[in-house]
């Protein structure tokens, strides 16, 4: 049985019970968290609020929103503040009510599970090798035109690659036309060079079909509280948050929000310099070690084993010395030889890659 | 404009710009919150736990589930763990996709407006003064058959009133015989004495339409973190636990769940004898000033001014005075003279009585 039993990295109950290892033992490269931890002085914050926990949360997250609206530059009724990325996701479908939803793979798996749970009809195109797991833009233009909704990870999940402004406004541009809702899911964007990101967020006032999603529980390491948020054209937004039952953002989540908004430039960009450092170290060395590898410029990197070595195998051989890994196996699009590997810290990564040679060198289960 | 802005009460944030009082020196009386505060040594587990935010939370609710099926004594998989009971009440609406939801006003306003936002119709039948806002059986039941999903509060808010256990019995056999789910609320249920609790759990398994919706953010004050819980027969607990977006609840709501569960049978106690006496000690009060008000169970007390007073103008004038109190006026059902109290410890209510007496006396706004 898979490993991830409910579909995602980061169960650390689960890999902990299966390989005998202690939860807080385990070098956990399944779920992309940034590896400076959350913001310094944010965990102060929050256990000198912990006595607040006997008021319910502000129903409208008035604070975060303010501060969300003044660094995105946006309306503050352009946001719309979430449990988590996924509510989001789950908000959009709830209020836009797609009977078809087009997804491009591989990638994230909620988009599908969410999708269906919802009760739309899920179809997909896929990104292909050569184009780093990108979808042809004429591709996923149809798909555009073929449904009522559309999911597209930018960067996408678990190849890590961006699609670039222009092909982004040419999907923005059909769902427009088609009245298709397109979802670009910018969950991981903030680890890219602000230089580099290929966002439409500054064009978001002229679409009324597009919803940016983002989370800030992976750049802020903060994945146990919950917090995301999308952006959209107010009315849009609004729709989202008719859906929302009242009080689903818990209040330390909103205040860590606030805090993290607040942090200033250094932790960011410290976090975007130590992500490219060893996102491209770990590339090399995997390379070194006979794996393929794809050009993402996520904190997150797709890894093809070599022959004859299964995901499976390698995830249990590497569970069983204390590295977790995400098998990406069950992924549409995605093969039985691969892997998807978080960017993490320099001691986490020798350890890897320590445990990775000793694997092949052994080379007693394939 | 209704102090209510976002429907609900316990919302500081409004009440101090509004009265110009800081939130902390709000003596909250319009959150239905146990005075004792959370368990002792729950602060302390939160705060030891906060460098684990840092890991998503476990989607399956493993610890608790298997805490709660010990201690409520049925199997794991009748258990749903929600983000707050609403998130409970909002996954029975998406799961079973009722078209026509019921409800018996006047009532918790979540019933109508989750139905609304899900898109379902909502018809109601309303209690009356003279059964202390409890609803004629016969009522119920013909609400049963015509509707798909039926909304009780068990004691119901705002009156604090229970039905009893053959009224319960006749109206989850209606809704067997009808294929209606009937939805019990006994997000209060815990702070009666368990003697006098009225509830199916224990023949929870003989009905399939059948969902108990529990809080533990109100009995174990932590209405700040969110958690609740659904207990219902395992196919239907599996078909709501199907919509779920995963992860929506939090890690540390999760921990504080496991670590009231093991607080022991004190604090509980404590709290069930208090409440009962402040509640008899304020009805008794709030009557010599006056008011008429209904023989609840509840941690909470249905108020009604005496002419001509206003609920809206008691509100504001005790908020001047840095009372919070909850307007019932749009409760469906009840008059624009009536007011919830929360019941809270000796100073609270001492400090709550005399500004009402104050404000009486001067008996400048009306």
């Amino acid at each position: 049985m898979h490993l991830e039993v409910y579909g995602h990295g980061g169960d650390l109950v689960t890999a902990s019970a299966r390989y005998g290892v202690a939860a807080d033992e385990i070098a956990d490269f399944s779920a992309n968290i940034n590896p400076l931890g959350p913001p310094p002085g944010l965990l102060k914050v929050l256990q000198d609020a912990l006595p607040e926990i006997v008021h319910y949360p502000d129903p409208g997250h008035r604070r975060l929103v303010s501060l969300l609206a003044e660094r995105l530059q946006v309306e503050e009724n352009a946001i719309v503040i979430g449990n988590g990325a996924a509510e989001n996701m789950a908000l959009a479908l709830l209020a836009f009510r797609p009977e078809r939803v087009g997804i491009v793979e591989p990638c994230f798996s909620e988009y599908r599970s969410l999708s269906q749970q919802l009760g739309a009809k899920v179809s997909s195109v896929f990104g292909t090798e050569e184009r780093n797991f990108k979808a042809s833009p004429d591709d996923v233009e149809r798909l555009i035109q073929d449904s009522d909704l559309v999911f597209i990870g930018q960067p996408n999940n678990p190849n890590g690659v961006q699609y670039r402004l222009d092909e982004l406004r040419r999907f923005a541009e059909a769902g427009e036309r088609s009245g298709t809702y397109v979802v670009l899911d910018e969950a991981f964007i903030d680890f890219i060079p602000e230089e580099a990101r290929q966002t439409l967020l500054p064009e978001l006032s002229a679409y009324t079909h597009l919803v940016l999603v983002r989370s800030m529980t992976k750049f802020y390491a903060i994945p146990g509280l919950r917090l995301g948020y999308a952006v959209a054209h107010p009315d849009t937004a609004a729709a989202m948050r008719d859906k929302q039952v009242t009080w689903s953002v818990n209040m330390l989540a909103l205040l860590a929000g606030e805090v993290c908004l607040n942090t200033g430039k250094e932790y960011e960009a410290q976090t975007i310099a130590l992500i490219e450092r060893q996102r491209e170290f770990m590339r090399r060395e995997l390379q070194r070690l006979g794996c393929q590898t794809w050009p993402g410029e996520a904190n997150f990197l797709l890894v093809r084993l070599p022959e004859p070595w299964s995901a499976a195998s390698m995830q249990a051989a590497l569970g069983r010395r204390g590295v977790l890994v995400r098998s990406c196996a069950m992924y549409p699009g995605l093969g039985n030889r691969d892997i998807r590997l978080a960017v993490k810290g320099e001691a986490a990564c020798v350890k890897l890659l320590r445990a990775w040679e000793q694997v092949l060198e052994e080379g007693a289960v394939k």
